[in-house]
């Protein structure tokens, strides 16, 4: 982030600054080698050892286990809503899914050319979602071949606080937004997926966190480079990888060990929700937060103003005043302020403050 | 490209320096937004401009008509070799592929899963492929969907220098590892890929050159990131793209440009490619170039030592020279020195210099 400009987008979204004064420093000369990352072939030693480096970052990070591969992959989420069923999904199977949003909603509906995909509860009312569903809401089939959840929505501004009991199927969960934001116990999930370009470095990179045992007899009529296990047979290598991207996501994940790994930005990521949620209820009559309370995302922080013109207004002066990206997303209108690992508290802070002076100048 | 170390990498490859030296300049504040480009959401205003000045640069450089959508798609040529016949094979309806390398056995493996696929040739012999075929040797079908070529063959050092006459078939083209290194007609195919990461720029983005009317009637039973129509209704922003990967083609196009677009770089590529066939011809005895004269790369030049233990020695003592990337793909063995448009013809006159003088250095 700039020391003068607040990035509040909501992905590809501000990334750690010393990450990318890192890639500047050493761009044009990749570990002394004398050519730019960009120029190493991905089957040459060098490549190879940032590849397996980022790899064993992230397995400490989030303390994966030798049960789980960790993948490199391509598409973002959006190509994942159809390799899940296309792997795992057997003729005759079915898999549960949560709706919870517009990301979740696209899950079903690109993955069911794949399979047969049930709505197993949904929180939409009225083209929008403003909760999570409480537990007895689920109707989970016991024979079901995995439950897809979507532990934080983006768009809606709601996050899982807690992990739904399957009773034994596995669980399957898009992190795109809030992977390695607050420390998880990979055990409880069979298999994770997230786009980078949130939390973990740049767009076009894919993290699959994939338990060995649940792609045991996963489909293969399909090409390789969309089979997870051929994959990770490949250790990601199949074809050749965004290397860059790769390289990026290494900078951020040793920035983010440095900092204390994932229990340190779990608190700093509490800290700043805290700034702009207590801000928002401290004025009830200007600010309004739409969604459930206990379900509020500490990543991505959504507010209504008394009226659409003074929403419009703030995000124009908001930009006069170095912070950008906070209209909200257009298919739910009013402000969102993203808020992901790479944010600065002082930038929340500086925000936060702002947003009261406008408060102040703007009366309802 | 350094100025100490010459890179022959068969891809990821050099890049232009120009280009590389511009995103190292600009990697912090791109366009004084005070953020990176990296920072930057693919859906504002300032990517936006990007993205469509980087396709209009394409457009011009190729001389890209209306008629035909221009891509960015993830996934490389490999999952191209999927979404292919994905797209268009209908029910009923064949492809035929002219089998030149590796890549070309790819596609015909990895599509085959998506409808059938017949070889119309194969120049395969004894595991290896040395040569295109003639004209007279393709056996095409009048009813095929399509014929598909791979017009540069990376690891195995041939090249198409002529296009075959397929009465009106559509033809289709990888052109991964020699697309922008020589004028094309693009008028002459109904659809183009190539993998960004040789001639283009980093690797993690694919380009697809796609005729309007090829795409009519095409498959719709799968999820809209595959689909090349659904990608083009969105202008390639359907989902999260590498925006990285546009930003460094945009670099690169916009440096090509300034040289004199593909003309100009297409005399300098067959100077360099004439300087290191010329020394492989000037000495029969010491250097053998495997491949059939009419069909050699201007790309990817192979050729052989007269024993294993010479070329193994020439690989560890080029390195040691600044020489790197010269070994042959581990299926072929051998030398390859590749020479996209980002190579400098002085880095391979320094090469061929020395590469005689290894000669001299170790008789055979």
């Amino acid at each position: 982030m700039s020391n003068d400009v607040v990035n509040f987008n909501a992905g590809p979204a501000t990334l750690p600054r010393p990450a990318l004064e890192r890639a500047r420093a050493e761009l044009l000369d990749f570990d002394h080698t004398g050519i730019s990352v960009l120029e190493h072939s991905h089957r040459g030693k060098e490549y190879e050892a940032l590849h397996d480096h980022t790899i064993a970052l992230l397995r400490k990070l989030m303390g994966i286990s030798d049960d789980y591969h960790v993948l490199f992959m391509q598409g973002g989420a959006t190509a994942q809503f159809a390799f899940l069923p296309m792997n795992v999904l057997r003729p005759g199977e079915s898999a549960d899914y949560v709706v919870t949003g517009n990301w979740a909603k696209k899950a079903v509906s690109e993955g069911k050319h794949y399979g047969n995909l049930r709505v197993a509860a949904t929180t939409e009312d009225g083209g929008s979602f403003k909760r999570i569903p409480k537990p007895e809401e689920l109707k989970l089939e016991a024979s079901a071949r995995y439950v897809h959840i979507t532990t934080n929505n983006t768009i809606m501004g709601t996050q899982w606080h807690w992990l739904p009991d399957t009773s034994g199927v596995p669980l399957v969960a898009d992190m795109s937004s809030d992977i390695l934001s607050t420390p998880i116990d990979v055990s409880k999930f069979d298999l994770v997926y997230a786009g980078a370009q949130k939390n973990i470095g740049p767009s076009g990179v894919t993290i699959v966190i994939a338990k060995k045992a649940f792609l045991e007899g996963a489909n293969t009529n399909m090409a390789k480079v969309f089979q997870y296990a051929e994959v990770a047979k490949a250790n990601s290598l199949l074809n050749t990888i965004p290397t860059f991207g790769i390289y990026l996501i290494r900078n951020v994940l040793e920035h983010l060990d440095q900092r204390g790994g994932v229990p340190a930005i779990e608190k700093h990521n509490r800290e700043k929700a805290a700034l702009l949620y207590d801000a928002i209820d401290e004025d009830p009559a200007y600010f309004t937060c739409p969604v459930a309370k206990e379900d509020r995302s500490l990543m991505n922080p959504v507010f209504r103003l008394p009226n659409e013109e003074l929403e419009a207004a703030m995000v124009s002066e908001a930009k006069d005043a170095g912070f950008i990206g906070i209209k909200g997303h257009r298919s739910v209108g009013g402000l969102r302020v993203s808020m992901y690992n790479a944010m600065t508290r002082e930038g929340v802070a500086r925000f936060v403050e702002w947003m009261k002076q406008f408060a102040t100048a703007h009366p309802a």
